[in-house]
């Protein structure tokens, strides 16, 4: 089955806008079983769009489009479908009616720009936009010698697009293409780069039943790994699935944090909340950034207690309470300096946890002994202080990255022990 | 003159990797004087390539690849060119000596598969690559009826590409064609939606001249305005910009921070090293953001001395000296308690200016009174403490950003009519 997306704007010529309508759309098909073949960009101008359609019809069975169906004069698809169907607009009593109640549940009445919206290509099938007012199309041109080709025309908002796709669409493609199943299932690491990783899982790699393919999803510190298993019989792909990931996750114990959407904040606030566990950090070179992974988690405030964030020497001393001589004898990024961060910090927020972190973010400021990128790293727990350096590049916005998910990483290592510890007694 | 961009890789159409590529060498083009009409992504398949390069020469006078052409053996583009020209590789030995230069900068010697790298279609121009073994080539086909059409094609990754088009492509392109000459220059503002900018500025962009054009790029918390204009001497279409980015700024002077690649963070940093002030912070609902976005500039711990995040309520009286009766009659998030925490910062940490942030970020926590996207921000100087209230969205993520971004541009207006006064003595 031959799939094309045709997406239709201006704005995307003159990267105003980044595509990101064709991946999300091309993820969401290989997700679900399908594929598509080729993606088109063109702008709002009526020749081009008729000549992507005439295109895609030559060689596609689905041809998606997206774009240019807004009420405002700009956004000529509508107008430009009719004509390619040799059909004309009319006006949709149930359209209008879902666009009154929208406008209606923002305190509105319908403009007459927007009543617009209503009108729709005679020959084509209605679909809904539960976000807005431009309604999706769906055309079926039966060709000469027995191929049809299905054209569905979506908005190009991302949020209406991606839920009548989710909502409306795939349900229907699925129904009538009947694709395999496809299950996926994604494996998160952090602390090993792409190739390090590659190096461990080869042998396991390699021997993947031919149905389950492997994708490596790098991100700056964490790398995600995606299994996309297809076959006929759902319970037997899930299972082959869940076997493997098995046999992934025995080879990479101290790399692997989660599944899927999870995030190293969100795991480690789950953690903390679920045994009433509370804390703290101290930041150096992170310079509050892992303070802000950790509160981008709504509900944070259960758990975490605070931050003190020292970037001058003075401050060191003043806020987290580092004795003057380990600062002179051992300078600001050393163990003993981060070992002291931690504790002070535990202690001062009066939290269980505590992470503290010191290094030389860069891209300047390097010493042959300490260069850029050497980051120190301790976890305080109610029965341990650890700690751990690592070596990172010369990129300040990632050596900051790298570090915040390290600690995080290493502090949800830390809980998961001390919870199995007291659950013992 | 007619360009295309085509680009090829199968981790495109899944989804994998957006293509970014094509939207920067579309914005690129466009920032040069040329405009592309058509995107268009394929597989690393040989039919498909062969059948993209086709198409585009019947539409286009310039084709612009990357992708594919790496050293694997899923990299098929420079097959593809080959057939598609009727030509072969040859082995070049100036593209070998560059591959060896980058590889003994790495302390490494060529590998086989690299050589490879060297050998290049018989009819192309040779393109160098600084960052990397994949070269550019440039092809010219001319065909009958006198067109004669350009394919140049390029690496994939982002970086490589982006040297290659930016040092070798458009110079070349640019001598060829010459296009108009173009000036962009964009104004930075904080503070202010889109939809009500574009009322206040109205009446100047109805006004402004033919061969300028006006675009609104939003990003959360900031909009930028950009001005484009084109014309024949570069000095009267330079002139004319510099006219039309006087009158908008005296529109928005509550608004306007910087020009094009400015940052708040940046402009502040420079603010504060030139003068040899000092900043600290104080936060609850931003959790970290502004300290981080302060300390994301490199050689920041020149002027930033350290925060105190605080979370949990007992913290903000121990680490903040938030009285207990102002944090119990008005609240922990109210004008009283920020102008304290902004106090208090600035004596702790012995700094000339403090950033102080309570809020509800949401999506939960809000009341009557103090709905969710309520933040309070003061900013203290040594003459004075400033308290201002906003009610931002409820999403948590956006209002942690835009609180943020509105505290630097507080503090930026605050350093500079701090500035002046002590100018003025």
């Amino acid at each position: 089955m031959n799939i094309e997306i045709i997406n239709i704007g201006d704005e995307l010529l003159i990267g105003q806008v980044t595509n990101t309508n064709a991946s999300w759309i091309g993820e969401q098909l290989n997700l679900n079983g399908f594929r598509a073949f080729r993606f088109t960009v063109i702008g709002d101008k009526r020749q081009h769009i008729l000549d992507a359609l005439a295109d895609a019809e030559k060689r596609a069975d689905l041809v998606l489009l997206s774009g240019g169906i807004g009420p405002t004069k700009d956004d000529i698809t509508k107008p430009a479908l009719c004509e390619y169907f040799g059909t004309r607009l009319v006006f949709l009593e149930k359209a209008y009616h879902d666009i009154e109640e929208l406008f209606a549940r923002r305190g509105l009445k319908v403009t007459e720009i927007n009543r617009l919206q209503a009108e729709l290509p005679e020959n084509c099938i209605d679909i809904p936009n539960r976000l807005g007012t431009a309604r999706g199309m769906w055309f079926e041109k039966h060709l000469r010698g027995g191929r049809t080709v299905i054209f569905i025309s979506m908005p190009g908002v991302p949020f209406e697009m991606k839920a009548m796709f989710t909502e409306e669409i795939i349900p229907r493609l699925k129904s009538i293409f009947k694709p395999q199943t496809i299950i996926h299932k994604t494996v998160l690491t952090q602390g090993i780069g792409e190739s390090f990783l590659a190096k461990i899982i080869e042998e396991w790699e390699n021997a993947i039943p031919k149905n389950i393919s492997l994708a490596y999803l790098p991100q700056p510190g964490i790398v995600r790994l995606r299994l996309t298993a297809s076959g006929d019989d759902p319970e037997i792909v899930g299972e082959q699935v869940e076997n493997e990931v098995k046999k992934l996750m025995a080879l990479i114990p101290d790399y692997f944090f989660g599944f899927d959407d999870d995030t190293l904040e969100k795991i480690i606030g789950n953690m903390l909340a679920d045994k009433n566990l509370t804390l703290s950090t101290a930041e150096s070179c992170t310079g509050g950034y892992i303070a802000h992974l950790i509160t981008s988690v709504p509900g944070s405030s259960r758990y975490y207690k605070g931050s003190s964030i020292a970037y001058a020497n003075d401050i060191k001393i003043s806020e987290l309470n580092i004795s003057p001589q380990t600062l002179e004898q051992f300078g600001a990024v050393s163990g003993e300096v981060v070992k002291e961060m931690a504790s002070g910090s535990r202690k001062k927020f009066n939290s269980d946890f505590a992470i503290a972190a010191s290094g030389i973010a860069g891209p300047t400021g390097g010493t042959a002994e300490k260069p850029v990128g050497t980051i120190w790293i301790a976890i305080a727990s109610p029965v341990s202080v650890n700690t751990y350096r690592f070596l990172f590049g010369d990129n300040r916005e990632r050596n900051i990255r790298r570090a915040s998910l390290q600690a995080l990483n290493l502090l949800r290592k830390e809980i998961s022990e001390y919870s199995l510890r007291i659950q013992k007694k």
